[in-house]
């Protein structure tokens, strides 16, 4: 009998993938080391998702009814991959519910589903003092205050006359290492302030950018609405320094347009915070032996044309844990890594 | 028993989508109108693929050999799909031989993998006049050439002292009607811009664009090495008008960094054309009644969560049938269609 896949992580793209090996017919264990399902978007609690802006909830609701109760599926909440040995096919992984004794598991195949990290604005940005004024804020903390339908001035709880948004905040940088792209923060930033200038007709929304990065239909769906039908206002730019001035943010740095230097006074500044590989991700990388990139994602060696094989035969990837990529992206990857993984304990089996 | 899947196009998606099906046990009909497999990448004639540079023709033996002469795949080359009737699990498809007798097939699901066709620069942009000047080409073009490991000016065989590549033609105009990003032009560019400067080290290369939409690892793989490894300039401007001068042509537009006019001399200018649906994709819509969006392109109503089914339950799309892809788009999607059509034709079974 074919063994069953290992799925380690309860995200969209872990979700996704364990919902196609139960409707194929195959069995999956599906490790979260959260007790719920939904990895990040659940975690930082988004609100809306880019592009149409329906309830992220909602569509993780309806990801969870879709591997709950299926007897296809051993879902594993609070638990963690502790080691694994063995090979393609035919896999020993010890498994412990958090705090408890591990237990052996068989599996043929492995998809690694663990995602990705915020960028910490904190480290080596000192410029922009996250940590030091609470009007500077993340991609993040404004999808929560958004969930709420709200946004407001941390620091007094009143509404903001000028908000400005700063991408490639942890990325496209070489001096902190990161010299990729994050893909999807000029799409969120821009779906963001759609939502403020909904919230609040009154408040200027500014976004500061080197290129605006709407690829394919975003372009269309995103970047001309917020423009035409919400009047946020784009500005090619570099921010070099923010500095408090009274009670609101000076921002310093250059409009690259105009080609001269920008004084701004803002409210709210907004840090496009990019992708890094999360600590699961770094740890299932070392527990399962795969090789990395540079920067600490899951190394695809046949991209693209095989975009979820790893340099370890029968463990596939799917999702942020592989790099920077879009909701769309991860739901192909995990039908992809599932189709391989399927095929791989059948014909093992 | 469990019907057939049948994926019309044997472009990379439908090749993907065919082997998948085949891998995990599934019984796939495979109908291309032309008499060999590949599609678009092969009947371009692509190089090399991006971001890597491996031979796009060994990308795609490797896909074909995994679908010929396998008993769980019926390739029906040089046929095409004239007519759908029926429902999800029970579709009544006539398929013909080109310029034979149709047969009427029963499948219980259907996968389009129609892809698209490159802009045509003669439509409505004479300003370049694609058609007029030998030494104006496309991307399509400059592949063409760089597949023979040459780059010429083709209107005298001689080498090109400077070449400049115009990003967004036939993308990102409302004029046009194609609001949208063709996502991939950016990398494509920079891919060939690079393979110029291997042949061609005395050339000067120039890439003239809106934003470098290099999103993800094409950051990393293709802009900064471009730059700094093969000396590729990029400068942020618009070109309104190319005229010939003497035997070379005169590039007339704006520097938008510099905020001044600008008027170079080229020996090759190539157009870095976009996406449109192809007419097989325009088709194949109207024979299986499905919803279009208003550029033509195959509507997917449940992205970004289910990026894959169109508006008629049981027929699903995957690649640049449903708008722009790259390579690993097409490939996700392939596999996130496969298992959607196969566990439609298990549940219909």
């Amino acid at each position: 009998m074919a063994k069953d896949v290992l799925i380690v992580g309860g995200g969209p793209a872990g979700l996704h993938a364990a919902r196609n090996i139960a409707d194929i017919g195959g069995n999956a264990i599906l490790v979260e080391q959260r007790d719920v399902l939904g990895g990040t978007p659940d975690e930082a609690r988004y609100a809306a998702l880019t592009p149409h802006l329906e309830s992220a909830q909602d569509a993780l609701d309806e990801m969870r009814a879709a591997v709950i109760d299926r007897p296809e599926i051993d879902l594993r909440l609070g638990s963690t991959v502790l080691e694994s040995s063995g090979k393609a096919g035919d896999f020993k992984v010890s498994v412990a519910k958090n705090g408890g004794e591990a237990e052996q598991l068989d599996v043929g195949s492995v998809i690694l589903t663990t995602g990705f990290q915020h960028f910490d604005p904190g480290r080596e940005t000192q410029m922009y003092g996250y940590y030091e004024n609470p009007d500077v804020i993340t991609l993040v903390d404004a999808e929560k205050m958004l969930s709420k339908h709200e946004f407001v001035r941390p620091s007094n709880g009143e509404k903001p006359e000028r908000v400005a948004f700063i991408q490639c905040v942890g990325s496209r940088d070489r001096r902190l290492g990161n010299e990729y792209c994050s893909k999807v923060c000029c799409g969120i930033a821009s779906k963001e302030a759609i939502e403020i200038r909904k919230l609040l007709p009154d408040t200027k929304v500014y976004i500061f950018y080197i290129d605006m990065r709407m690829y394919g239909y975003w372009e269309n769906q995103l970047y001309w609405p917020a423009q035409e039908e919400h009047n946020v206002i784009y500005v090619r730019g570099i921010v070099t320094e923010i500095l408090k001035r009274g009670d609101r943010l000076l921002m310093k740095g250059e409009d690259t347009t105009m080609g001269r230097p920008m004084e701004v006074e803002m409210d709210v500044i907004v840090l496009s915070v990019g992708m890094e590989p999360s600590a699961g991700t770094r740890e299932m990388a070392r527990v399962f032996d795969i090789e990395k990139n540079k920067y600490g994602f899951i190394h695809t060696p046949g991209e693209p044309m095989d975009p979820v094989s790893t340099s370890v035969p029968g463990v596939y990837v799917a999702g942020a844990a592989a790099g920077p990529k879009d909701i769309e992206d991860s739901i192909g990857m995990a039908s992809a890594a599932a189709m391989k993984a399927l095929a791989m304990v059948r014909s093992a089996g």
